[in-house]
């Protein structure tokens, strides 16, 4: 349509956002206008050549999120026909496993998205793909802007269960739960239909988005649901870690004064609660890095971002070396490596003795 | 009404929240419901009274924001009789100015609401209180949930201007924009009058009331209206200050990112915008301390909160002393005290010395 590339699904037509395959370009040239295939470098849809990408960039492995489905499956969520629906998820997932990780097993590590409108669809995907190896699935970072049942809430006790059977940490990646912050009201205000852009340039969203895994972090650890399901593991993905340490204190401070008035008089502080269930990652958080030990040295993981605006790539082993530069070898191996194998159960491959079920 | 003190206004029941005067309880007391005035500690509602509590905690000077109006006059903002609502605004304004700051004008730091829905009459009343001492105006943290005008339009303009000439720093209290983080989407949902209540503890709100405040800073770091009006001073009430460092390198990061595609190519990075126009305060916020340089030693201030239940009341001397244990000495003096002087231009009175104006 005008020179551009779009998807057309469900009666809508969704743009390919510029800034979302900026690899290779330098920033003087980002937008967020449409884009077309050839405008991308191969590596954004082409999984060998990403492969070859990453090569480049220093990077063994990479667990992927969908784009124009949504980092959490929004576009299938929203979607009007929910059977249509129900198969692009299923179909993502064999894609993105079957076919996207199957290229390169040892470094492509399988997620999935679920039905999230159906509980006992989502159970059943869950299931589905923790069979064929999925290593975690990808959920909404707050159900409630969706108006689905929020964290609190025992509607998903059941995936809870099935995710901490199978081992899968629950991935929350920022906006996936389609909340836009400093946006979003501007867009609720008027009659539904009827949207108003904000006058905030979109900077202030991009940096404010992990505001939205901080309301995440704080809703998981006063819902009781970590007590619920003690093997339950959450990651929160492109959130930076530079804000875990003020949240923690934050959450202990009023965990220490208003639990005599509310149901969360558990036993174990938010802040020792975090360290066993969460992960946390960072592109490029000097302060984060600074503050480690705060946060847990064996739940920090590093993010790559390619191919969307915040990467760093080619340079992703570069800037890493940087901003490590302070922290000791071992305390760097656990956040470049093996804090994500251990939390994804993706273990280094040696020749001969691992062979991943299903991919 | 049911042996409960309530506020009658505007044809509504405006209840006492109990959390909002627990000063002298201990927390196993506390809760959300209706207080009596004897159920308070008369420090709560008589400045005399205040000053004794203040002498027991160790606190010299206090800036005091409203209860029942709203940290920034919502509760006249929301108001159906606006002719009424304009002259709450001044009587409260007087009240606090002529009759609550003149018991000890030494210790009482004036502060004044403002009309906010009408911008003409909201300069007229900036003009009138700082004519009358006033040290600071409280605005709404966000406008934006209110419907007013964001911090990127002009509507506001005139404003700032009064403030600048008048070295009137704006405060702007988390809450007062009437967003609550966690909350608000669930009581936005439904159809307008049918509230819903959310499900979430009350703590995870009060654990993350400070995000609006990271909303507020950003928004108004790229607005650039502290290039237009380059001694216009921000205070962030309320919202603590271990957040800053994080938000200040990711502001500083999307800035030298994404700033050719959108209005926000200033020739100042956002940290040292930050630096030169806000000031943040804490209770009891280690982390923000430890990180107090890359906040700026010169725009942190000490915050008490009583009679609220976030106040070390009265032990907030003891416990600033052991938060600022390892600071020196002249770093602690511009944290507890002189910061505060110099952003409210309220220096120490010197006998003889000084006279407040107004007041």
């Amino acid at each position: 349509m005008d020179g551009k590339h779009l998807w057309s699904y469900d009666g809508q037509i969704f743009p390919t956002i510029g800034l979302n395959a900026v690899a290779g370009k330098p920033p003087e040239e980002w937008g967020m206008d449409p884009v077309r295939y050839e405008d991308m470098i191969p590596g954004c849809y082409d999984p060998v050549a990403r492969i070859a990408d990453m090569d480049v960039d220093g990077v063994q492995s990479a667990l992927c999120f969908p784009s124009f489905p949504g980092f959490g499956g929004g576009t299938f969520f929203r979607a009007q026909d929910k059977e249509l629906a129900l198969l692009c998820v299923k179909a993502w997932n064999d894609f993105y496993i079957d076919e996207w990780c199957a290229t390169a097993p040892d470094r492509y590590i399988p997620l999935a998205i679920l039905p999230v409108w159906d509980i006992d669809e989502t159970v059943a995907e869950a299931e589905r793909v923790a069979a064929k190896g999925a290593r975690t699935v990808s959920f909404p970072d707050s159900p409630v802007p969706l108006g689905l049942p929020s964290f609190h809430s025992d509607h998903w006790d059941p995936l809870w269960q099935v995710c901490s059977e199978a081992q899968m940490p629950v991935s929350l990646h920022f906006g996936s739960g389609s909340y836009v912050p400093g946006f979003s009201f501007s867009s609720m205000k008027p009659v539904p239909g009827e949207m108003t852009m904000p006058d905030a340039p979109f900077a202030v969203a991009i940096t404010l988005f992990s505001t939205n895994l901080m309301w995440t972090t704080v809703d998981l650890l006063f819902s009781g649901k970590l007590q619920k399901f003690p093997n339950l593991q959450i990651s929160l993905a492109e959130g930076g870690i530079g804000w875990v340490p003020y949240i923690l204190e934050r959450s202990d401070y009023v965990w220490e004064r208003h639990r005599y008035y509310q149901p969360i008089d558990f036993d174990t502080r938010p802040s020792d609660l975090f360290k066993k269930h969460f992960w946390g990652c960072f592109i490029d958080d000097e302060h984060g890095l600074k503050n480690r030990h705060e946060i847990g040295i064996d739940r920090i993981t590093l993010e790559i971002d390619f191919p969307h605006s915040d990467s760093n790539w080619p340079n992703s082993r570069k800037r890493a070396a940087e901003v490590l530069a302070e922290v000791p070898d071992d305390e760097c191996s656990l956040i470049v490596e093996e804090n994500a194998r251990r939390m994804l159960n993706f273990p280094r491959v040696t020749t001969g003795e691992r062979v991943l079920s299903g991919v």
